[in-house]
Formats: structure tokens, C-alpha cells, sequence
């Protein structure tokens, strides 16, 4: 895979020269083409083999280009803070809008990369990885992200030629880093480490380039080439949906539809009053408890206008203490939202450990309402599923709990309370004519749920369909089923 | 001060219900008036004694108004990050936009309660924090942050009577914590720091109000009563720009103006190509110094157009690690930006410690361009050279090093230099009809920059107004200047 790179190949400065002033105009051209048309955003993966210059790459492309709508994305080793998150949320986080351009350091391959160049890698773990990474670069393509990566790469006299080089001068020798002395030692095996990951995670819709970096004239041009024709690219070839084969990520769990639902079950009255503070007062206790301090819980909220949302999230945020919550109302997305793929917004607003985010309607959106009213295209809605499956399959995998509300009302109960909201002053803001048009496509929305149920409940994060046609009943059986989820991480947790 | 409240006054549920349902009317239509004319936001500060049912009052406005638009901002203990930063810095980035709302639990009043509720409090510490708190409510208020605060409170007996009733239910001793157990002890004190800093910070464009706690439906009709008020009034009175008595913060430091600077100053190509590499080696071994981790470093260049910051800034960062700095180019402020407080952008963007931030352009955009091009009116930008230095000082105070550079041409040299990047096929980008039309508003930046510098040099923080007529001669000072200041931080940061 290497033999070319390895053969140093290299340019004259008067070969070169005449080659960068056109570059440089061409990539200029077709950065502001596309930050006109707000095209795809453009992520550039920088990784190879150490000593190769893709530092001074970076500030190359930052010379080359407009630097103003660049933006370096390093990262170093995890901290505490990302540590409580998946893997993958800090590059999710960081994501450009649409027509800019990212230059990531130290990427997602970084783990791979690290676990293949150990003396025994783990099989399982080189599996996982490039899993993932597939599926995040698959989810990024058809999100309007483009993916290049560059792997700079030298042989390994060339390698040791410039560490010496540098070394020899005190004002350049900082530019060698402990690290590269270390890499020098194990050329082979970060080479074999970098042509695993190459092959396994090479696409057309996100390729690999391999750039010769021994000659500094070679490495320029062939950066700026690749970059070049990456930016030109008119359009980038998803995998078809079949094909993505993203292996079910946890077995489905039954769940009730919508219509076979009871919606007649009640409690009464003193029932409630007894058991609501029972629950709270556990709910209470285990929040405040310090093995919460491990676990971020997210709860989403979702079912039909006047269900009772509002309501239910209070009765559980009253046990909480303002410091550990917050409630999230979700509605149409900003402009900044839309210039980033669907799930960005969501992967901002996740919480720390020992924090819930209560989600006041969610990343289900794309497959109701947008699916509904027609906001996202059938391609769109459709691969949501899988997306929204690995979304939360990777936040189960870094520790979180999930639990996913449905609160359901039959036709002639959201009829009622609708009048009885109109009727009073201080509860008509809650109805809007979108409630209105919104109860005339009933059907649609009961269908689209149902779909959404049979996809998206999972043994491992199943959905919570409850009558809500009693608010009372659907209180406690949210409080209930919250407080049974905590007693279970808690124990997990406990030593 | 807290007579009227420790008479507990009550209010029966029967006269409470009618004012109640006027009350949640009248908020939901001031609330919806506000959002609808994007208005100034609203900071609803919730203080008091302990046990009087704060954290009840955030989830009854959240149940009165309309919850969506509505934002609980509730702070605990600082966290490691929030150390390395000003203390008021997880407020300002925290600030609701135009139209919205804050609940602010946890407030800016911490510090300063603490200090004065202490056995001796410190007299120059509660001046520091009044000092600063003022300086910050007055500077939301100048720029369309309305802030409230209510107190609550009760008499030492209902407070008593209150904990008890709770912890005789095992389902409700949960609401009481640990801390208010030894706050009942600590009942004179707190209350005498409540008035004291209440004293100290009642002002007609932030004030006070005390909200009798001891009797819920008093409590919650007088909270809803205060924020209506709030939410009605038409405009706030900030104190007239001469009353505002902010001290000088740092003694003034002269600075040359732009008109008696020696531009033919010059540096050879021998000596720059010697000098550049054993600067750029400095400062690689200084930033990757481990004292370096403590100091946040900011970076501001300012300059004439062409007046190369692009190129100087790219010495800079080469001799960096792509990690630990961030450049960050500013143009006009997105409408996201322009929904809050001037400031709030840079706020947003400070870096972390062992971390640099550079601006390529930065907040005295407002005394520049905005004040050229009448963008910000002459109060505005008036006021901004105030504001700007309690900012910087702010940031000087939590161990940040601030370093500002002024790049300067003459105008023949901007002219030569305009033409040049006209002809070349790949810098014609940076030439564009703005600069043009800068161009010919020479005299008015010079006069502005001149003023900016009269106003904003202070002993801590002066301006470094260089000469860029030979761009080799401004990087070397650069980078001399920057070695200098982080080898100064050093020493003072090791033991």
C-alpha cells in the first residue's frame, strides 16, 4: 500500500512552482463556490505516520485557502469531561455548517490506530472500532458532510533523516517531539497499523489519499490536489441504504401499538395523593445519591398534542434539584441547525454524568412530524431509524440511561381537553391552529408512530407507551418506571 | 429591611384563586408581547433565606408562563473548568436572548453572600464582588438584559415550623438538605447578609424585591406579581454614563498614536530569516512548558487592512501545537450574536488554561468599525470603552495574559500592497470592495484607533502598536513580545 510513498518521490522547487500558483487559485475558487451555493461541509482527516509534516500541512491549508472560514479541529487525549460521553461526541459536537471546511488532529481513527499498532491487537475491539467509524462516516455522508483523509507517509530512513535534521539545530529541535523518537522504534508496526485501518475503512463516499511527505514540494502539491478535487466533487455516493448492513445493534422489544393500547386504566384520587410523593421522595433519594454522580439519564418525552407532557415532566423535575436538570423544549430547527446534520443538535445538548437532559419532544421529530408533514424526504425519514438506533446504541455503550415516553391520548380525549384549554385563559396558549391541523392527519401520526415503535423499541432501550387518557396514571407509571431504571444503574455502578 | 416578611403574612387559598387566574393570564400575554417584539431578556434572580421554598417558585413560573421559552440556569459549587475562568464567565455565557427568560438559581450573589454570612467577613472582598456585580448588572442592563431579584424570606419560626412538618413525612424529608439544618443556626447571619448585600445592589435598573415566603399562596402570588411587573415595564433606566463611577480599573498607559509612529523601521533578510527560527523556538519550549497549562492566553491583533495579521499570526501558531490554540477570525456578529449582550460572543470564546485564543479582529470591532460605519450609535460605543476594560480586567484577574497588537501601514504602504494582492491570482481574495471603501474613511479609523488607544492602554493591559511597514520587523516583535509575557506568567506562576 505504501511502496510509492516509500519511495520518497520528489519535486523541484522549479517543478513546483508553477504548480502551487495554479493550485492555489483553484482552491480558492472552489472554496467560495461553495460557501456561496452552502454546499456540503468538507472534513479533512489528517493522520500518517509520525515526522511526516502534517502540522505544517494544516498551516499550509490554512495559507492556501481563506483561512477565515477554516477551522482546526485538534484533539488530544480525552478529557475528564469527554470521558463521560461516547467516544464519539466530541467530533459529533464540532461538526462545520455547511461550506465550511474542518481540518481534524487527532480524529476517530486515533483508537483504531492505537489498538492496531499493539503487539497483540484485540480482534474485537479493531471490529468495534471500525464498526463505528463506518457508521459515523456513512451517517456524516448522507448528512451533507463530506469525509477526505490524508496519510502522510515517508520511509523510514526518510523518517530518520529529518528527526536528526531537526534535532541538530536547538531552535528547531522542539519540533521533535518524545513521541517521535518512541515512533521511530516501531516504523513497522504503525505502518501496518495504518494500512489496516486504510483498508478497512476506505469508501467512496469517505476515501483515503496517501500523501508522499519525505519532499516538502511533493507533500504541498499532493495536499493541495487532494483537497482540491475533494471540494470539486460534485456529489458524494452514499452506500444505498441495503447496503450499509449496520448489524442490528440490540434485538427489538415488543411494544404495543397505538390501537391496541388500554386507555381506561385510572387511579384515583387518593390512590395519587398517596403515591405521587412515595415516588418522588424515592426519585429524590437516588438522584441525590453519589453513585448518580456516574450516570447521565436522558428521557425523552413524545406523543400526541395534550397528552400531558408538560405536566409529567414537572412532577418528576420537582424531586430534582435544579442543578442536576435541565428540560429541553425541542421545536423547528434553527438556521445554524439545519446547516449541520439532524442528529447535531441533539449531541450538544446531552448531559454530564450525574445530570438528566429531559427531552420535551426529540430526535424522533424526523420520524413523526417531518415524516407527517412532509419537512424530510422518504430517503431521509427512512434511514433515520438506523440512525437514531446507533445515536442512542452509543449512548447506552458509554454509561447513560435512555428512557423513551410515549404518552398516548385516544381521539375524543385530545378532543376534550383541546375545548377545555380553549376555554380557559390561561391554558388557550397551549392551542394553536397547528393542534388543529395537526388532529386532521390523526391517522398519519398514529402510523407514523407505530412504524417508529416497531424500529426504534429495542430490548435494550424500549419504548414506555403509556395511556396518558388518566394523567394521573401516566405520572406515577413515569415516575415508577424512572426510579426502577436509576435502583438498576445504581447497582451497576455499585462496587 | 425584612419586617413585613417575617410577619409570615398569609394569603387564604379563597382569595388567592381569582388573583391567581388573572395573574397567569396577564403573564402568558407579557410574556408572549416580549417574544413577539424580541425585546430586551429577562434574568429573574432567585435568592433568600434558606427553607423559604426557592426551588418550589422556578417550577411555579415554569408552570405559570409558557415553559418552552422559559430557561432554568441553576449553578452549584464552580466546577474545574469554571475555575480557570472569571467567576462571572458561566453567567455571561449563559444568557438568555432577546424575548427570553432566565431563572437564575445559584446566582452571582453567591460569593458575596458567603463572604458576608463568614464569622469576620472581609470588607475588600465584599467591596471586590459589590464592585463587580454592579459593573455587571448595570452593563446587561445598557445592553438589553433586564435583571430582577427577588429575595425570599421568612421569619426564623416558620422556618423552624416549615422543617420540621417536612421531616416528619419520610416521603418529603428529602426536600430538606443538609445545608438547611445548620442554616436554621445560622439564621441572624445569613439574614444580615441578605440585607447587606441587598443594601449594597438595590438599583432602579436591577432591583430587589422580597417575597414573604412563610405562606405558599402569598408566596406564589407575590413572585408572579413581581415578574409581571418586570415584564410590563417598558424600558429600563440604567444610571446615566457619568453616574456609572466604575473606577479606573488600571492606571492608563501612554501609547504612541498612530500619526508619530517611525514606520521606516525595517529588518534585514539575513537577520529576520536568524531571528524568526530562535523566536518561533522560545516560544514551542515555553507552550509546551508544564507551568504553561496554568495560563489562559489571548491574543488580539487589530490592525489596517493589509496590514498582514494573517501572516504574522501563522508564525505565531507554527511554533504551537495544533491543540492548544484556536484562532478565531471575527466578522460581523450573526443574528444569534446580535439577539445578546455585545460581549457575550467573546465570553463564549475565552480559552481554557495552557490554552491560546487569537483574534483576528476582536471586541474593539465596536470602537472601530461600528463606530465608523455608525453601526453602533455614540452611547454604544461610548460606553463600550468601559466595558471592554472591565472585561479585560476580569480576565487579567482570573491569571489570563492579554496581549494586543496593533499592525499599522502607512497609507502609501496599504496602497503598494492593495495593488500587489489586486494582480496575484490567488491574493486577490483578500481584496475586496469593503476594503476599498475603508480605504477612503482613512482619517476617521486612524482618529478611532488613536481614541481607542487613549481610552483602553491601561499599566496592565497596554496596547503594543507596532509598525508593519516591514511585515519581517511586526513578526519578530511579535513574537518577542508573546516570549516575553509567557516567560514573565511563568515566573510568577512557579513557586
Amino acid at each position: 500500500m505504501f511502496a510509492a510513498a516509500e519511495a520518497d518521490p520528489q519535486l523541484s522547487k522549479e517543478e513546483a512552482g508553477p504548480l502551487e500558483d495554479r493550485l492555489r487559485t483553484a482552491l480558492l475558487k472552489a472554496q467560495y463556490a461553495r460557501l456561496k451555493q452552502e454546499q456540503r461541509a468538507l472534513l479533512i482527516v489528517i493522520a500518517g505516520i509520525d515526522g511526516a509534516g502534517k502540522g505544517a500541512s494544516v498551516c499550509l491549508l490554512n495559507e492556501w485557502m481563506d483561512a477565515r472560514h477554516i477551522r482546526t479541529l485538534a484533539f488530544g487525549e480525552p478529557s475528564a469531561a469527554e470521558q463521560g460521553h461516547p467516544w464519539l461526541w466530541r467530533y459529533w459536537r464540532s461538526l462545520p455548517a455547511k461550506g465550511r471546511t474542518g481540518i481534524v488532529f487527532g480524529s476517530w481513527y486515533r483508537p483504531l490506530l492505537k489498538e492496531a499498532a499493539r503487539k497483540k491487537p484485540r480482534q474485537k475491539k479493531i471490529l468495534a472500532f471500525t464498526q463505528a467509524i463506518r457508521d459515523f462516516e456513512n451517517t456524516l455522508a448522507q448528512n451533507g458532510v463530506q469525509v477526505i483523509k490524508l496519510w502522510y507517509h515517508l520511509s523510514q530512513t526518510a523518517q530518520r533523516e529529518r528527526t536528526e535534521k531537526l534535532l541538530s539545530d536547538p531552535d528547531t529541535a522542539w519540533q521533535v517531539r518524545p513521541e517521535d523518537i518512541k515512533a521511530q522504534k516501531k516504523f513497522a508496526r504503525l505502518r501496518d497499523a495504518g494500512a489496516l485501518a486504510i483498508s478497512l475503512t476506505h469508501e467512496a463516499h469517505a476515501p483515503w489519499t496517501i500523501i508522499p511527505a519525505a519532499d516538502k514540494q511533493m507533500r504541498d502539491i499532493s495536499t493541495g490536489q487532494a483537497v482540491l478535487a475533494a471540494l470539486r466533487k460534485r456529489r458524494i455516493e452514499p452506500l444505498p441504504h441495503a447496503a450499509q448492513a449496520s448489524t442490528p445493534v440490540h434485538a427489538p422489544a415488543p411494544v404495543p401499538t397505538l390501537n391496541d393500547l388500554d386507555y381506561a386504566i385510572k387511579l384515583g384520587d387518593d390512590e395519587y395523593d398517596k403515591r405521587l410523593p412515595e415516588w418522588q421522595g424515592r426519585l429524590a433519594r437516588l438522584a441525590r445519591h453519589p453513585a448518580f454522580g456516574k450516570t447521565p439519564v436522558i428521557l425523552v418525552f413524545e406523543g400526541q398534542d395534550a397528552a400531558g407532557k408538560g405536566g409529567t415532566i414537572r412532577r418528576v423535575t420537582r424531586a430534582l434539584d435544579a442543578r442536576q436538570f435541565r428540560a429541553i423544549p425541542i421545536s423547528a430547527p434553527s438556521r445554524e441547525e439545519l446547516a449541520h446534520p439532524y442528529l447535531w443538535r441533539f449531541w450538544r445538548d446531552l448531559p454530564e454524568p450525574g445530570n438528566l437532559a429531559i427531552f420535551d419532544r426529540s430526535w424522533y421529530g424526523r420520524v413523526l412530524v417531518e415524516r407527517v408533514e412532509q419537512y424530510a424526504s422518504e430517503a431521509e425519514w427512512r434511514r433515520a431509524y438506523d440512525e437514531i438506533n446507533q445515536f442512542e446504541s452509543q449512548l447506552l455503550d458509554s454509561g447513560a440511561v435512555i428512557l423513551k415516553f410515549w404518552l398516548a391520548v385516544s381521539k375524543d380525549e385530545q378532543l376534550a381537553r383541546f375545548r377545555e384549554r380553549e376555554a380557559s385563559p390561561f391554558k388557550s396558549f397551549k392551542i394553536t391552529p397547528d393542534d388543529w391541523r395537526n388532529r386532521k392527519q390523526w391517522d398519519a401520526y398514529v402510523q407514523a408512530a407505530n412504524d417508529m415503535f416497531r424500529h426504534t423499541s429495542t430490548q435494550a432501550c424500549p419504548w414506555h407507551v403509556l395511556s396518558a387518557n388518566d394523567k394521573r396514571h401516566a405520572r406515577i407509571a413515569v415516575l415508577e418506571c424512572l426510579v426502577e431504571a436509576l435502583e438498576a444503574a445504581q447497582d451497576r455502578n455499585s462496587p
